[in-house]
């Protein structure tokens, strides 16, 4: 990649960054949506993911914190609202804690991170120190795997509902906005990216912030497949599933 | 632990933490020193660990950093010496780079850890962070897992060499060293944290720093095991050994 690429050349480069390693291909995902899981597994999944998501607005406001153009920060603070919402009880958090807590984990356990991997906390800081250290261009690119969101999203529910009897429509709550969400945020995130990645040099960081981003969520399946596929590996302090 | 301990008991109940969490109960330990590695794993615990070694004097340094005591710092920077030499060709990180060398890999791959698990990076960087962050208490308490390492590298060191034909004495020279420096290192960190820990609060944060180091120390050796010893699971981008 060293001659500029035009918009639509960038926007492939990064599509083909996802079909190569977005974690929708990622054997732990298979095994999710096809009913492989244990309820366990689900459950382990479930609490770490939490994790992830109880960030994601604290990644976003650090963002927020480096956008000097007033329109920018307006675009983005959308994203604090979809998961905050606008009162207690509203908000992509607390639907991901109604899914915890229809999994039979404990509210304040979850909350607390409690028996959470290690590898799962390391990699969501790395994405949040990522945000706050990165020039601002990378740190908006690694926001681009929401290209690939819907398309898992829509496979990860109609295959959690087929395969487990303890996963209701509403206990997936948190998916059904999401898609919509994730459209109109990588519109933004997309155009900025067009716009200011002036060279291939930009274009190069880009993409390998991408590809940093991949990597977050492909480590914390990864982690979660060793601790809890695998018999015998959960590490010292994590959660241990309930014998079956 | 609600009372305030001793200093003796203190240290007893860090020890504790290394009986139940230090990595030389890891089972990529076991499977390393026994000589069930094949070359390849051997290959990539080297090239991964490399990127821990590689992070130590930056680690130390944002410690020293934070030090108003200059006989503190003074003693601290004993550890920059250890890592870095007095001149190139020098120091424990060219020591492991030597190791890296023995076993057939690029000192320059290794040296940008090209081919590194992304979760050996999110760990090592957890690390950097953690001591940057969190109070002097705690930076310098994470530090205390070498109370454990002259152990390991007995057995370490006594295991590759019985059992790996690719192995010398000449290339485990980093390892000669390290017991001594530990020692005296562990001392100049028990002693601070014996004279510091005031309160059961900041004595509980201290067995928490440990437990966390013992985090980032066993996350690296499970990302290994998963990656490069249950056949299929090595990473989007991570090195790939050679076939046997």
């Amino acid at each position: 990649m060293s001659a500029l690429l035009s918009p639509e050349a960038l926007e492939a480069r990064l599509r083909a960054v996802g079909a190569a390693r977005y974690h929708d291909k990622h054997p732990f995902h298979a095994r999710l949506h096809s009913g492989r899981c244990s309820k366990g597994e689900v459950q382990a999944w479930a609490l770490n993911r939490f994790c992830y998501q109880a960030h994601i607005p604290i990644k976003d406001a650090s963002l927020i914190a480096r956008m000097d153009d007033p329109a920018l920060r307006r675009a983005w603070r959308q994203r604090l609202i979809d998961h905050d919402g606008h009162e207690d009880g509203e908000g992509g958090i607390e639907r991901w804690l109604r899914l915890c807590e229809s999994l039979d984990l404990e509210r304040a356990d979850v909350l607390a991170h409690r028996g959470i991997l290690p590898a799962t906390r390391f990699a969501v800081e790395a994405y949040v120190h990522f945000v706050r250290e990165r020039p601002l261009l990378e740190a908006i690119a690694s926001s681009l795997t929401e290209l690939f969101s819907p398309q898992i999203i829509q496979h990860r529910v109609a295959g959690m509902l087929a395969h487990y009897d303890f996963v209701s429509r509403e206990s997936l709550g948190y998916f059904t906005q999401r898609p919509e969400q994730a459209r109109r945020d990588v519109e933004t995130a997309l155009a900025y990216v067009a716009a200011h990645a002036h060279t291939p040099a930009d274009q190069q960081a880009v993409v390998a912030a991408l590809e940093f981003k991949c990597d977050v969520l492909w480590a914390m399946l990864d982690a979660l497949h060793h601790a809890y596929v695998e018999p015998g590996h959960i590490p010292p302090g994590a959660f241990e599933p309930a014998a079956p």
